[in-house]
């Protein structure tokens, strides 16, 4: 019998996590039963949300328990299936966790065309990052040509969808990114008019000086000082998508923002999300994003992790900013 | 010749305005010219929105300058015109500022009628609070039946109105007012189902009892401490209107708000609005306020002050909500 190997929530961190947070346990595969269907997972996607998953506090989903797998969405092949639907060979995407074999009915699978794109892109701009940038930048900002979009954590699995989806649109597209190589990226390769370096040391005011028009559309990743900062900049009816917060994850003192009162002044629409809330755009949103990508236009990067063992620390670098695009973890 | 008294702004305040920051000064009344309706001013209305123009900071209207005559809305009747629409005995409503007489083209004046309603009534339920409070709850927060509603400065012009609509709109209703007598009126005159005394000294645990279901809808017109409590205390999918922040027009260092997450973890939508943006909405609003007050079920209450030298200690009594209900000056 293979050994299926997962990762279990150790105990809870307190502030940032460490790998002691994590323990690596042995289980057996999961055996055809329940008509559920069993996939052998080939890649995990890392995602800032875990962090919170892991704290016993309430927000929009249940914390994973102690000695509970830890969540996450996973792409794989199905192994045994008592499904129509699914048969051995086919890709799955569904929420297996941080394990090499999983199993779930067959209605929380969606069926990915690996000939279509490589496997774990539908774990990035073809998959919930992808559909979470669309949901935030189209639905809720509803930028117009010619307005000013800026996206925070602009390199990330989200934020690279959030400007290039703007640019499209007419926008003049800024983003924040940590770290010289990734404005870089942001400018050259995602096709941004420009790009803050907020370790840099000076983000005020060089959120100034790369918004002379002011800010129109925010999409915001990070929190903390620069969504302060940038309260200062939006215009009048200016839009805000809230969809992560994740300089404040690790946080034990939260961030007090000193400048909401711009909300009052430039009558700002400032709106909280999670992309689950909005299942009915995954559809719209998978159209443009594979269209895009069919034509070759959707540019991404990955930062790939090899093996289930190694999870814990690239989550923990990606909470840190180090991973570059999306971070995965490949397992097969 | 009569003569024509103004309050004009002396010097800005630092913090809070003093009366040394106003002058009383005598000016000649306006003589019929320039196709102006000439107004003898019988009420000025004080509202929260005149301390900020006291500032010279960028808000959503320019700042009064150094000895200009001080903002305000007015009812009065009409003394000289060269309109059609226009004759003298009418009685108008425009925005005159803190004199005795104003002249204001015929396109700036709204006729009100003082056989239906008391004229004072004009500059609030009837008149701008009340319609901002309609447009705040009705189109941008959209309460439905059986929702809760919690409404800051409970007690004041625009908080009164709302928390009627409320009710009325099947919602369960919550006022936040400072001061025993204050909250006692909220609840046995204008119907809210509670009131949280915010000067009781327990306000986080005030609220969260008084809201063992949490908060569907916030119109907020305060700011400060208790608009970081009742992020806290907001539901998943829940709306805050941003109406006023009076408690930080005089802070010299902004309140850190550290309970902003929520707007991510409940998906808030928050909306900063000022009702000369919707001046669409004025006609339903006004609908709605003029039947309810047509049937006697309006209820408002205000706070008159003699004579046009009582306006700066009036607005400044304002300010630290020593006013109860809708803060006018009488000046005929």
């Amino acid at each position: 019998m293979p050994v299926n190997r997962r990762i279990v929530l150790a105990s809870r961190p307190a502030g940032w996590p460490t790998e002691a947070n994590f323990r690596l346990v042995e289980a057996e595969v999961p055996q055809l039963q329940d008509a559920e269907v069993v996939v052998r997972n080939h890649y995990l996607s890392l995602d800032p949300y875990m962090r919170v998953r892991m704290d016993d506090v309430r927000s929009y989903a249940k914390p994973v328990e102690i000695g509970g797998v830890m969540e996450g969405e996973t792409v794989g092949e199905v192994i045994a299936s008592p499904s129509e639907r699914f048969k051995p060979g086919d890709f799955v995407r569904g929420r297996m966790g941080w394990q090499e074999y999983g199993c779930a009915p067959e209605a929380l699978l969606t069926r990915v065309d690996a000939q279509r794109a490589p496997l774990s892109l539908y774990l990035g701009a073809l998959g919930m990052p992808g559909v979470t940038g669309w949901v935030g930048l189209v639905d809720i900002c509803a930028p117009k040509a010619g307005e000013t979009v800026v996206v925070s954590a602009a390199s990330g699995a989200v934020g690279s969808v959030v400007g290039q989806l703007a640019k499209k649109r007419g926008c003049r597209t800024v983003g924040i990114a940590g770290g010289a190589a990734k404005c870089r990226y942001v400018v050259d390769e995602l096709g941004f008019d420009a790009c803050v370096d907020y370790k840099a040391g000076r983000v005020q005011e060089d959120l100034r000086a790369a918004l002379p028009a002011g800010c129109d559309v925010l999409f915001e990743n990070v929190g903390g000082e620069g969504l302060d900062a940038m309260l200062r900049l939006m215009t009048a009816h200016s839009r805000i998508a809230i969809c992560g917060l994740i300089s404040q994850y690790n946080a034990t003192e939260p961030y007090g923002y000193r400048n909401l009162r711009s909300v009052l002044v430039n009558r700002i629409r400032m709106q909280g999300f999670i992309v689950s809330d909005r299942m009915e755009l995954w559809k719209p949103a998978l159209a443009e994003l594979g269209e895009l990508h069919a034509q070759g236009r959707l540019k991404y990067r990955e930062s790939i992790a090899e093996g289930l063992a190694s999870a814990p620390r690239a989550f923990i670098g990606m909470l840190r900013g180090e991973n570059f695009g999306k971070q995965l973890v490949k397992l097969v």
